[in-house]
């Protein structure tokens, strides 16, 4: 084990699982309900967030994935992975939350490879650098093969109140720089988030774990028995998959196992610095492309360059009609230009994009959103 | 003649001149070379600026209308105002600046109409009180008819440095409220501009001028005797236009004329408070429009405003393609969306717009320009 953990060879028995879910509301109009994040290529890669997904866990997994989504996507989703089988796609018949959507694919896997580790990695998340990543993957595998439920815990670059927060406990025996996870905590305010930093014991939740689909369905059924066996029962009898998921709690995996299992000491977090960020809104997008490109200072451009015209303006342009779009004297300016809805907005005010969705489908114009 | 002058009724004699170019080069996107401002409704009124300009004038005029402008738009000019004959509009084979565009038309009219007495109003200004324009003018006519070349001073409303000034001399006996004008000032800095309003002697100079053609090139033939002879060249053998046309110096009419006949004790002034903009940029655009509607502290739209959603933002939406435009949380914004070229400024830094069709234009972008 220990010479493949090292290199650069496939997992055995280890499994991609990938909840392509979310509207990715506050990045609209780029993203919508019809063609959410995960679909889109947000980076200028040539590649969607899916497929960049997909490609960063390849090597580790070679076509040992799983990926769920909702039924509107699947089609989608199948088209963008195309190199994956018919059987590598869930498609949820309705919105049940994390904890239904990795627990069913826990179900399924449990099945289907009694030595089944599984990975779960969000569909919509951006990695800097998918080396880093699968090193820490490799190690977090090694040590869900003991029974642990393992995060991977992102070192903060700033002191953010978007995310969920591990609070790291003493060093796992036997594995080196992996702690006990003592608590997650939930998004905390700017101060809070600062006072965690500074005591070097935080890291981000990015939401990555890594875990036997055994253990973390037990797990589940010692706080959610109802819905552990539910699970098994579809991934048994998937001709039930109709009746029995409507009446699935809406519950996150955090609350439903994660937190409860740190409480119990059977969380552990690899601690790890390779650059992620899950884009929640066009700030962070913004902040997320001027690091890949390395620049900043000027207009950055996510989309064809020679459409934009900026004269004294900072921010982000996204040029995606095919207009000119020119921008002068704005500094940290968000401008997202589609063929039906234009945004214009501050790197500062990101986050109130969700109330223009709200108020548009509020009015009816679902055609929009 | 007193009681034509208190009345409603049109003025004997008295013809509209209207002098219909420039580029409008700071409203773009919504102004273009090829379709300039005063081709556009840019007040939602249903009406393009030019049509405006002959709607506030036929009045006092009836059909003695004469348009002067360029080749490219004298298409253009006679569909919006297809109301007038053939011989209403002249178009110049080349841009030669107001001197010659206006004294062209004197030059026609000294012909035509011995008795004439012209007004030249730019068609693409906005006035908001038509009725107390068309009073001012009235008066402007009676005193042109003795032989002065009179202007419109527009009272200022604030010290601004975009407009030239007329300072104010002594009353014209028999005229009460009518000045003599000492002498036009060039824009000035805020700075004394503002002096010059604590002074209550400076009036803006809209370049609205009423006088008889004949006293307006006798004028001119005293400090430019070839350019006045070159005009009543070109009226007495219209043939001879394009052979004559393109060495007329290229100078304004305030260079050439206004302000030498000041000196010379030839102009007076009605000061006149109807409230007037020549819309240089954006800003003064949402100025002018808040004004309108008497209505300000949310983002005016110029178009449909359903196809705005303004979230904590001030300022300027003109929606001309048919998306839906969002802004949030943008002060004294200004977006301007058109079918092939967006604009995202402030209304502060609305004068540099320039510099986005300069830099088309060094692009060969011509095409949007």
């Amino acid at each position: 084990m220990s010479s493949a953990a090292a290199g650069p060879s496939a997992l055995e028995d280890f499994w991609a699982v990938i909840p392509a879910g979310g509207a990715g509301t506050r990045l609209w109009p780029l993203s919508r309900r019809t063609s959410p994040k995960f679909l889109r290529d947000l980076t200028g890669s040539g590649r969607s967030l899916l497929q960049e997904t997909h490609d960063r866990l390849a090597p580790l997994v070679e076509d040992r994935f799983l990926v769920v989504t909702g039924r509107p996507h699947r089609a989608a989703v199948g088209e963008q992975l195309a190199v994956l089988g018919e059987d590598a796609i869930i498609a949820e018949p309705s919105a049940r939350d994390s904890m239904a959507a990795i627990g069913l694919a826990a179900a399924v896997l449990e099945r289907r490879d009694p030595d089944a580790v599984m990975g779960s990695f969000a569909a919509d998340h951006v990695i800097a650098d998918p080396e880093a990543f699968r090193a820490c993957v490799r190690t977090a595998v090694r040590v869900a093969r003991e029974g642990w439920l393992v995060t991977l815990g992102i070192e903060p670059t700033f002191a953010s109140s978007a995310f969920g927060y591990v609070n790291l406990g003493e060093e796992l025996p036997g594995h080196p720089g992996v702690a006990s996870v003592r608590e997650f905590v939930e998004k905390p305010s700017t101060e809070v988030a600062a006072a965690y930093l500074a005591t070097g014991r935080y890291r981000w939740n990015a939401g990555m774990f890594v875990v036997r689909p055994t253990v973390l369905l037990d797990l589940l059924a010692t706080w959610h028995p109802e819905l552990a066996a539910a699970l098994r029962t579809i991934a048994a009898e998937p001709e039930r998959l109709d009746e029995l998921w409507p009446d699935l709690p809406k519950i996150a995996l955090d609350h439903a196992v994660a937190e409860p299992a740190a409480d119990a000491g059977r969380v552990v977090t690899v601690p790890s610095t390779f650059g992620w960020d899950d884009i929640g809104d066009f700030d962070s997008l913004a902040t997320l492309l001027d690091a890949l490109r390395e620049e900043s200072g000027s207009v950055t451009v996510l989309g064809d360059e020679a459409l934009v015209r900026a004269v004294d303006s900072t921010g982000l342009v996204v040029p995606r009609s095919e207009r000119v779009v020119a921008v002068v004297g704005l500094e940290d300016v968000v401008v997202v230009d589609t063929p039906d809805a234009l945004l214009v907005t501050t790197r500062a005010r990101a986050q109130d994009v969700k109330a223009v969705v709200t108020g548009l489908t509020a009015d009816g114009r679902t055609d929009l959103t």
